[in-house]
């Protein structure tokens, strides 16, 4: 293995044309980049011969044949490093070690707290990923991409938090000087949470091949990751996707964002609580009210789908009511945007189908015949892993990196 | 000049690198070009030459060197033929002819009523192509590419209108058969009306250069066509940008989509008017009164603006009003897409400041901070020409196609 080797590779234009199709198909013949490429046989040879030789692709046995000699089968080589995946939530982290074609070999999820500093959340992170990397055999200088999603804004091209609500203490951290320090190999990766998630659904989830979607996360916030065209839509400042803070009703509650009636103050995980514990308190939900007690007077957003799922109309007017305002702005963006696919991921995407069919409600009722009749509203493909597929997927687009000959002696 | 040639003229993989360079810089040098190819300077060479002796390119002279032989300039050769651009209004179509570089060459403008068969508004359109045609000495024939702007959503694969409620005579109706019987040699390629606008904007606008940008038409309707990555978004039936209606007041009055409160039903120009002849019979503008009355009961979105220049406070206050709504709504959107710049057009784009103040103190009220710290919101650059240069660009992306060795041999 080329240990002397460190992220972003240097390749040139032809080679990582090559790189970029293996990235997306996984396994592909010669025959088929040939066809991608519009290049002759000769050259996608030679080219893919180069490539072989550097170790950083391999021929893994033969395809069907079509007639003829069976075509050979390519695909990224796993055994050249590792990429490592981490989605951290308000309440908890994820992570994942792949190989450089995506393919996971080692998972961790366990719960923690942003509120707390960046180095006590990230440090618990690379002591995982040290002890995945252990699990596998491999070293710490073998990892040669880290991809991370943040619960919060992100300067993307600077790769840190912007002015984040939820973890002040990280507004301006350097996860880059902060990993690159520990795994001097790698190419570190910040994108916000969501953004990740709508990568992941598209790289193993439901979004596979589709061109316009948009994936809603509904837990503490409510954030939205935009497919378009086939690539994430990040934005012009990187936060594109901020759907938490539109407004649903002008007399709302006030956000912590400072405005009224935004989307999240009133029907995120938060808000759904606070609802519930009125109705536990009013008298409306005596099932409510049993579980707070029992409780010492906490109650999460899951009770509330417990108390739903056990019939209670109180719980489930609640959830019916978040889903409704989700759908209602959801309406607005399917008018804007005609994605053709809808996912919901999030903690509170596991409320199940009465918060989907009110969300779908509310959309058909209020947006255009054109833009819905080939709409579909749906939970995510791959829920729990949505992030950590698609921060390994974030780390392997920037893996490799184009350097041509003019170039180099410019 | 090769007559023979219909488009889409077919090309290689390398000559559409190079004519897509020309396309979007207009004029560049050879060395430019193989800096952005990556192409050493023999291939280049190589490949400029080829599309040289086919007389897609020509050399127009010698650039600024720095140091060394002065770089000689290419540009697509306007000799080859000629592009057409129409921009079909509610009331109005506009028309131009332009070389295959994008230059201008003829204009037309005059007065249309959509709601006429397409024969009718089509056929005065090519009478006018016709005799642009021969003012520039040229032939029908010549015509390599027809690009069209509609009010109304499109199907942009089929190039048809889709239920398009202010022509419902047009649906389905081919235009690619309609002109291609004129134009033999032309593609003819048919959009929505917005997203022709955020094409010219970008193209010849204060859109230049920029990747995130979101353009709105307020007019007889109101719509918004949307780059993301520096490309126009479509969505995935085509009708994305279909803001007109998007709720804005759920008690507010019936649309003809059958909603009610949409933003075209309560802030376009009948919505103006509507609320001016209101003004006007009510008595709290004898300005607008009189004017109704001298028009013989007719009410004109132009007469609000001139009786707002006068200072009449209840046109002010329509103004405001329609500026303000339009704002809410684009707030939503701002938080959504995260856009650097926003462009308005269309008719009622004309009424000026006091709008365009309404529409920036709307958004600046509820979008969050990180998305509008570098929001600008302005007029087009282009005003009426933003929907003829889009038309002509729309079609200029489509004139070369691709085929490769290997696909032909296919």
């Amino acid at each position: 293995m080329p240990v002397e080797i460190k992220a972003p590779i240097v390749v040139n234009t032809a080679e990582a044309e090559i790189l970029g199709i293996l990235r997306k198909s996984g396994e592909i013949s010669r025959l088929e980049i040939s066809h991608i490429t519009g290049w002759s046989k000769a050259k996608t040879s030679q080219e893919i011969r180069k490539l072989v030789n550097k170790g950083f692709i391999i021929e893994i046995g033969e395809g069907n044949s079509h007639g003829g000699r069976k075509p050979r089968i390519l695909q990224l080589n796993n055994n050249i490093g590792y990429l490592v995946g981490i989605d951290i939530g308000a309440t908890s982290i994820d992570l994942a070690l792949a190989g450089i074609s995506g393919q996971i070999y080692q998972r961790r999820s366990e719960p923690a707290d942003v509120h707390q500093k960046p180095s006590i959340v990230l440090g618990r992170c690379i002591e995982l990923i040290q002890e995945m990397v252990r699990a596998q055999g491999g070293q710490p200088v073998q990892i040669f991409g880290v991809g991370i999603g943040v619960p919060g804004p992100v300067d993307f091209n600077r790769g840190v938090l912007v002015a984040p609500p939820l973890m002040p203490d990280w507004e301006n951290f350097s996860f880059r000087d902060y990993f690159k320090n520990i795994f001097p190999s790698a190419i570190v990766i910040v994108d916000n949470d969501v953004n990740i998630m709508a990568l992941g659904e598209q790289k193993a989830g439901k979004g596979v091949g589709i061109d316009h979607f948009i994936f809603i996360k509904i837990g503490t916030g409510i954030g939205a990751g935009i497919i378009s065209n086939g690539k994430i839509h990040r934005g012009s400042d990187g936060c594109a996707g901020d759907i938490g803070h539109i407004c649903v009703d002008k007399k709302g509650p006030i956000c912590r964002c400072g405005n009224f009636g935004c989307l999240e103050a009133m029907a995120a995980g938060p808000a759904i609580v606070e609802k519930a514990i009125l109705a536990a308190n009013n008298g409306s939900s005596p099932l409510l009210r049993q579980i707070l007690e029992t409780n010492d007077g906490i109650l999460r957003p899951e009770d509330v789908n417990i108390a739903c799922r056990d019939g209670n109309q109180a719980a489930l007017e609640i959830i019916r009511s978040s889903g409704q305002m989700v759908g209602d702005v959801l309406a607005s963006l399917v008018n804007f945007f005609n994605p053709s696919h809808v996912f919901i991921g999030g903690g509170i995407s596991n409320f199940g189908n009465h918060l989907l069919v009110a969300i779908r409600q509310a959309v058909l009722r209020r947006s255009l015949p054109l833009a819905t009749q080939h709409l579909s509203i749906d939970f995510s493909g791959i829920g729990a892993d949505a992030g950590v597929i698609g921060a390994i997927t974030l780390a392997s687009q920037y893996l490799f990196t184009v350097k041509d000959e003019l170039q180099q002696t410019a």
